[in-house]
């Protein structure tokens, strides 16, 4: 059931809705449910089903006609197909609030992220651990990346840190960034990068309460 | 300096980049540097400096020729702008491991997040205190909302329980939601709506990875 449709570079938008569709599809599977139509899907979660039939379609996964799909097997494709069922070494690179709230949130692991070792500045914390993560001195990245070769690094420093420490990241030979500072970092040419921008988010919430009031 | 402009209702692009575009200038205003052009904001952070002249005249803001911005003023303006010098009362719903790991991160304060109370249907953590955050039953929400009068709600809840949670918010009479679950949930027009997708986002880290090996 899996193939190399695995490599495929998936468009942002499909790759935003995928995970929709799962999470709908394994409140399914809980309760028992055997078969979805793209149809159902389409009213539960508000994404036109003719869009689902094509997000889906990137998937190696066919549905019957008038019975749609079976609801175990498509949970099982698409949650590998998003790399959830596969473990990805990460290092946590800044260990403050954000840094260790990220540590703390144990959900991540069951998408596919483990955490296995964290990084930061200050003398307080280096050396000591985190539920089980141990934190070491940036400095020391490269040496501990030749150790443990994670492929992702998650960027949470104050954002006047967050070049430098990118640059570190990539240097150490981190091949993916995750970016939660507010800052825009920029990366060489074949360093994954994504940004979640949390403040972002919070300014959209603010703007528009404003604007509604 | 700061008017009613504050009142449109800016494209989500641009509330995208603006964040940026403070995050970089507060950096300047650390470093003592007195004034900004677009031309230099777009080196930085490589955005087109067209676009970034274009944000920042939703502003009410002049540069000067040839001088560009004044760097304390810009960073005034934008974080009042944005909404980060106001505070905003918000409930936390589901505190797990990622809601709880969202109440330690004391940094979204810094960004006008108020987080007043937490809900939970989990008896272990009702009537608990998470950081001098109180923990209740989310059956109470709209008793304390009454109370206690919250704008945004955080919402943190397994998949499974999203929308029900959501409804619960949304009759109590939270204004906006604010979902970090994988969930796409549906509210009623008028219900302020922002989604921090982490685990797309890490799909998104996953599928590049995939393609780059």
């Amino acid at each position: 059931m899996i193939d190399d449709s695995n490599n495929i570079i998936l468009p942002e938008p499909t790759l935003r809705r995928l995970p929709w569709y799962l999470a709908y599809i394994d409140i399914l599977k809980a309760n028992g449910v055997e078969t979805v139509s793209s149809t159902q899907i389409s009213k539960a979660i508000s994404v036109d089903s003719s869009q689902i039939a094509k997000d889906l379609s990137f998937l190696n996964i066919k549905g019957k006609t008038r019975i749609g799909y079976e609801v175990n097997t498509l949970s099982n494709v698409l949650s590998h197909f998003l790399g959830f069922k596969e473990i990805h070494n990460a290092f946590i690179v800044g260990v403050g609030s954000l840094g260790a709230a990220l540590i703390h949130d144990t959900g991540l692991s069951n998408y596919g992220l483990n955490i296995i070792a964290g990084f930061d500045i200050n003398p307080d914390i280096i050396g000591k651990k985190i539920c089980d993560v141990p934190i070491f001195n940036i400095d020391e990245m490269q040496h501990y990346q030749q150790k443990l070769n994670a492929s992702i690094g998650i960027l949470a420093v104050p954002a006047n840190q967050a070049q430098d420490a990118a640059d570190t990241m990539a240097a150490s030979g981190l091949k993916a960034i995750w970016n939660f500072t507010p800052y825009r970092i920029k990366v060489a040419e074949g360093i994954v990068m994504s940004n979640t921008s949390i403040y972002a988010h919070l300014a959209l919430i603010y703007n528009r309460l404003r604007a509604t009031t």
